[in-house]
Parts: structure tokens; sequence; C-alpha cells
């Protein structure tokens, strides 16, 4: 039986391979029609079988080649340990916040709101106008757009009461997303080796950014009311720490929201240490049953830095934040920033400028309270049903977290992986806790995709908890 | 004479204020009408004249306020000066490449390519593609669009010869930016304290980065030729330094391009420390008289760490890198990255990418190629027949720099500002070098707007040299 025009090519193919170096070019389609007589399909599908089979490689462009298969070398790399040393810090192993996880599952680990949460359709028409200006082509300044500086400031301002004078728009520096502006903040701030404050249980990519930096934290107890004033003002005292991070508007992962007496009162202690506030506000359009009520517009003093992201609440790919710092501070925060990245791509700027500034915004955010409170009391009502054992120490007044507190014999990893296995993702508490986690608690998301599948949520951690 | 009745409302108006606290909150515009029994227009005409006198402000839906002017307190915020402490590193006092000027200057200091030499059409193309996308409302992996990865790969992959293992995907990190990434780069292979030999003249903004993370730099003499090996193998060993970072292909400022024998030199010097080459490659995309031969595509053993920026070529608004590293090396680096930006806007990798995989591409890079090659000759025309002083020690085969040397007795500084004031700017050497700079020189860019002035300044700075 003769062989047909491709197998033939095939096996002449197969044969000069297997004598060509690894790496060798393949003669182009054109020399190979003239060289066998055949057609270009023909061709073409006799490389793609030895494509597919890995024996050689295609790249777009330039040709083919012999695929460079060599033998695996384990030691390769060893020489790298002595030239890195010993690692600075300990990054994040695994970041379940920011894991993916495919469609059939029931998401409460995850740290970003769903995409029904978002203001899209505005997302999509700021995109497309921003692709029609000249923001598309053009470098923006270090410092931010003018425009979006000003619009961070006016929204401050806007809470400012009277006899504190309001931030000024030079005040604010726009960055790219607020884990880059923490990094700068520690750095600028507190810097390698010194202490910072920060509230137990905490953000953990606070955490995580404050590892990078070097900085040393000490844990002040902080709860759904907040931190306890009264360590907060001993630990300044006994550790010397001249910051204190905070996120005292529906902060992650309790929830909690400051009363005014302790902000007030926190307020106090930072300026009788000479101290900063480092105030995160990443919650700020996140409100429920109140507005926030960042304690940054109430000081004039330079005593509270303030940060700000967009990511959020207008959207995961549109990666803006906002800071705002005044006297000296601000001059070693920009110094930080501008050798950190430069600038900031003013297209995604004029983006995000674009959204809150629409009349849709206001319309967004007040569908958003409703949603993220119908979905916070749909997943609260349904842990109350199927699993008693888990307590929420207070129901959040917003923000898009439930702060659950289990039984103090629970294995919280072991639940986690019961959980996973029956399709349901959730977050062991530990992650949030700067030292030795005080108890035992699942930190579980409610902004993610499917509420409708809650109350099966709940139901499957209620049976992974043995209730 | 009797007043208008917006006179009237004013004088009335300025006596509440005067009497108000500072952030009083005006009577509404509804109020003021029925009040001064005025239409709501001349209400208006009143208020915006106490706005631009300064007497009050508006905050647009919220209302309009007695503006708060306090006395000035200079001493508001001297207790930063110990908060903050010595400063960890000095930043850059004034980033002359990245002055914005007026239009009617020509400009040859700036880092940043006009306008007219971007693919602005492909770039608007894809923001409108991207806007339509599920990017623009998604999160992104944490190392990067695995298409966007691919790329990277597939492009270095491309220049890797035979016996070569060609980076696989994953040793791709995208990056909000090479700036970003130096400071990464510095941080996960290098760290506090430690040395690290580097070009000298070489990028300010390494030299920054390398700063900011506390990183000792130990400057190699280097020039249109590349560094000095002799020299290179004696730093490595008097300092035990690990890593050496370098431009090989169309050097900025000095545009030199390494032969391949001094690269393969240098790779076997790195290899003998046992030390990393950070290659960054920011002028992929600017040959001129020959395309780069990244040192990175030669070497699979971990030692080069390979960094390039699409900022310059694709848009400034599209701060996109890739980064290539093999081994611990990477993963040191990922857990750098992931603490400083946690990943990178999807939608700029999305638009990125759309514009380096559309045909229209390579159209640009050829074009842009000769109109490089115009605008170099333009000026070093310019500058050979009006300041036949300024000694230009070899044409760059890429880039966007000439690096010319002056006289030994030049003032650069006062030069500076003697061009300045006949309009055109210029960059000083000076900032260039880690250590004192071994001569007088200038960086002059030629991808600014308005090449066809390019000999006038030319002319200007001849006679600015006493030519």
């Amino acid at each position: 039986m003769s062989q047909s025009s491709s197998d033939r090519i095939l096996a002449a193919l197969r044969d000069w391979i297997a004598s060509a170096p690894a790496g060798a070019r393949l003669p182009s389609t054109r020399a190979l029609v003239a060289q066998f007589e055949a057609s270009p399909v023909t061709v073409q599908k006799a490389l793609k079988t030895l494509i597919n089979a890995g024996a050689i490689e295609a790249r777009p462009g330039i040709g083919t080649f012999v695929r460079t298969v060599r033998a695996a070398r384990p030691n390769d790399y060893g020489w790298q340990t002595a030239a890195l040393g010993a690692p600075q810090f300990q990054g994040a192993s695994s970041l379940t916040a920011l894991r993916t996880t495919p469609n059939n599952v029931i998401a409460l680990h995850s740290g970003y709101p769903d995409k029904e949460l978002l203001p899209a359709r505005l997302v999509r028409a700021a995109f497309s106008r921003a692709a029609r200006s000249e923001v598309a082509v053009q470098r923006s300044p270090t410092t931010g757009l003018p425009e979006l500086q000003a619009w961070f400031s006016a929204e401050l301002g806007a809470l400012t009461p009277a006899g504190v004078t309001p931030p000024a728009d030079r005040d604010v520096v726009v960055l790219p997303g607020s884990q880059s502006g923490l990094s700068s903040l520690f750095r600028a701030l507190v810097g390698a080796g010194r202490p910072m404050l920060i509230e137990s249980p905490s953000y953990w990519g606070a955490m995580l950014a404050a590892a990078q930096v070097g900085v040393k934290l000490v844990p002040i107890p902080s709860g759904p009311h907040g931190p306890d004033a009264a360590e907060l003002d001993r630990a300044f005292a006994q550790t010397g720490a001249r910051a204190f991070y905070a996120q005292p508007n529906f902060a992650n992962p309790t929830g909690g929201q400051w009363s005014a007496e302790l902000s007030d009162r926190v307020l106090e202690i930072v300026r009788e240490h000479g101290a900063f506030l480092i105030e995160d506000d990443w919650a700020h359009d996140f409100g429920i049953a109140a507005p926030p009520t960042p304690i940054a517009a109430r000081d004039d003093s330079g005593h509270v830095v303030y940060i700000r992201s967009l990511t959020k609440s207008v959207s995961p790919a549109v990666r803006i934040a906002g800071l705002i710092a005044r006297g000296p501070a601000l001059d070693r925060i920009v110094a930080d920033t501008q050798a950190q990245s430069m600038y900031v791509s003013g297209a995604l700027q004029a983006v995000a400028l674009d959204v809150v500034t629409q009349p849709g915004w206001g319309t967004h955010l007040r569908s958003l309270r409703q949603q993220l409170a119908d979905r916070r009391d749909l997943l609260v009502a349904g842990l109350r049903e199927h699993a008693p054992t888990a307590h929420i120490e207070a129901i959040p007044r917003g923000g898009l977290n439930l702060w659950v507190r289990l039984p103090d014999d629970t294995n919280v990893a072991a639940l986690a992986r019961d959980c996973e296995a029956r399709g349901v993702m959730i977050a062991a508490g530990d992650a949030w806790f700067p030292a030795e986690p005080t108890g035992r608690y699942l930190r579980l998301n409610y902004s993610g995709p499917n509420p409708g599948a809650f109350p099966e949520a709940a139901r499957v951690i209620g049976e992974a908890l043995g209730a």
C-alpha cells in the first residue's frame, strides 16, 4: 500500500529531525513544498502532526524548529541558594483570598466582589471614552491626574467638619492600588526594623506589606467595636512605635466600625504619642447600615494618613487608590512612590474618575448597599439555621465579610478542606492574626458570585462542623 | 444710585460670612432666592463672585460653605520630624527626565517618546476592545494573564539558540512597569545593605530604585562598548557582590550595545562568581542599526534575570513589563511582587497583548526604526554643525538618546539653565552616574516632539557652549 503524501513527508521529516541538533531550524514551508512536490496544505498537515507530537515547535513569524529537549538537570539552580542568602521576609505561601475557583463552587473565601456588584456598564463606558481620549497615549504627572487628586480631596473634604482645614488637592497621591500604597506607607513612615501597632485581627495584605518592608508588628487586641484604647496607649508608650495601622470603618475581617468616642480617643492617643494613624478606608463604598466616618476628615494636624482604594468598588481591573497626607510625611511618601513606580497609568486614573463622577455612580452605590444588606442577611440567616455553633460576634454594618467564631476545639484547616471537598470555599481566620490566633475563626465573604447558594453553603459548613 | 439686585445680595452675604464661623454652611440657593426675592440666576451670580473671591466654597452635591481659612501655623507638622526619623533614602529631588514642558519648548530632556512615535491607533483600538471584554471587570492572576506570559516567553524563546532551553511561560511575571520591577528585583535578589554592581553611567531610575531598597551600588566603568570586563571580574571578587545590573542593548544613556564576545565574557564572569546578571532590555523595541540581542536568550542556568518594558514602546498609559527568571530566584521575586502590588490590572495587560499581537505592530516597529534613525541623524548633524565642541562618543545603534561629552571646563548645570532660558530643555549627564561623574556630559533624547526643531536646538546648545 502506497504511503499518502502526508505520511511520506512525515517520515522524511522524522528522519531529518532525528539527526538534527536540538533547536535546528526546519526548511520553510515553501522549500518543503518544492522538495516534496506536495501542496502547502499537505506540508502544513505534516508539520502540525510533528508539533502536536512535541518533536518540533513553531515560533510565529520566525520559523519552525527542532524542539529543544534536554536531560533534566535537578541541580541547575542550586548555586542561587548561596547567591540569594536567607530570605528577608516570608512571602505568602497560599493567598487563600486570591484563589480563583471553578464556577460550580460556592466561593466565600475571596476578598473581591462579584461582577454583578460592580458598575460594569459605567466601567465599560469609561474605558471606551479613555480609548478615544489623549489619556490613552499620555504620561500622567507623578502624583496623579490633577482632576483625580481633586476628587479624592473633595470626597474627604465633604466630610470635614467646621473648624478643621480640609485637605488640599496637592495633599493627594494617586497610587496603583492600595497594596502598593501600604508598602510605600510602611517604608516611608515606619521603615525596616521599627515597630508599628496593628489591630489584631487585621487585614492580611497589610501584614504581608509590613513583612516585606521589615516592619515589626505590635498587635493590639481589636474586634467588632474597635481596638482597646488603653492597650493602644500602653503599646505606644512601651514600644516607642510612631504609627498605628487601622481600619476604623467596616474593618476587614471583623466588619467593626469605631464609635465617635473611640475615634476621638484614638486620635488623642496618637497625638499624645507624636504618632501617625494610618487609616485604611478600604470599605468606603461598602457602607450598609451606616455611612463611613473617616477619622482623617477630623484631623488637619498631619497625624492621620489616609488611604482609600477604588479597586474593589469600581473594578479589579482599575487598580487605583488615593492617599492623603500632609507635611514632611507627604514628601517622604512621594519620594518612595516615585522610586517604586514613577507614575500611575493615566488611562486607569481617567477610567476611575469617569466612573465615580457619573450620575450613575450614586445610583449604583445605593443599589450596592441594598444588595450587600440582602446578601449579608441571607448568609447570617443560613448560618443561624444550619450552623448554630458558628457564632457571629456582630452583624457588620458595612464591608464584605462575616467574622465567625467557631467552637474552640475546631480544627479550622480540616474544616476548610472538608468544606472545599463539598464545593464550598471558606477562609480560615488564622491569616488575619498578626500573632497567634486568639480563637478559631472563619472569614466568610458575602460579596462573591451566586448568593442564592448561601443557604446551601451554610448547610455544608454546619454539616462539616458536625452540627 | 440704587444697587443692582446681585450687588445687594453680595453685600448681605459678605456681612453674613464675616460673622459666621469658618466651615459654616450657607443657606441653599432656594432659600436665598426666597430671602432676597431674587431670581436663581442672580443668586448664583452672587455666589459665584464669592467663590471666585475665595470667601466661600461649593462642594458639589453637598452645599456651599464659608471657606475654612485658618491662621498659618508654621509648626503644625514639626512633630513629624521626630516621628519620621532620618530618611532611609534620598529621593529624587528633581526628576529632570520626568519634567513636563510647555508646547513652545524644544524638549531633549525627556525619557519618553513623543506621541507621534507611538502606535496610537493600535492602542486606542485595544482599549476599545478591552472595554467590551471581560478583562474590564475581572481580576488578573497574580503572575499575569497567561496569554501575556506566553507572549513574553515566546519573544525571548524566539531568540534562544539551539542547545539552550528557552524560558517557560511560568518563568514570566507580569509587572506594573519596569520601575516597579527593578525595585522588586533589587529587594528580592540583593537586599538592603548588600552590594550590587552597576555600569557607570547607567539608568538613573535603577539607581533610584536601588537607593530606595538600600542596596550599595558598586560602579563599573562602562561606555558605548559596554563595561570593562576585567574591572567587573575584580569587583565581584573584591566586594562579594552577587548581582550586576546592566543594559547590554542600547544602554541608557550611552546607547552602547555589547559585542557578542563581551556578552559571552560577562556571562562567564557572572557564572564564575555565582552571581545574577539583571538584564534590563528597556530598548528592545528601539533597535535602529541592529536588532537587540538579549543575553538572557543564551542562558538557561538561571544566572540572567531579564526584564523588558512595553510602557515606552506601546504607550506611557500602558504600564506593563515582563520579567523572566528561573529557579528559587523566581519564587523570591514573586513573593516580593505579590506583597508589593498583589496583581496587575488585567485590562492594561490585555491592551498591551492586543497591541503587540496585531499585524500592525510589526509595521509600526519598522516605521519607528526609520523615524528614530532620521531623528538621531538630524540631531547628530545639527550638533556637528553648530556645537563642534560637543563630542558624540559613538553614534548609538539603538535607543532614544545621544550621549554627548562636553569640554571638561563646562558648567553643565549653568549650560542647562542657559539652554532652558532659550527654549531648549536638556538633561545634565550627572544624574546617570552612580558616583562622581567622570566628565561633563549631556543626555539628549531624540524621541521628543517636533524633531524639525533639532537643528535650532543644536544651534542654541552651541551658542550656550560659547562655540
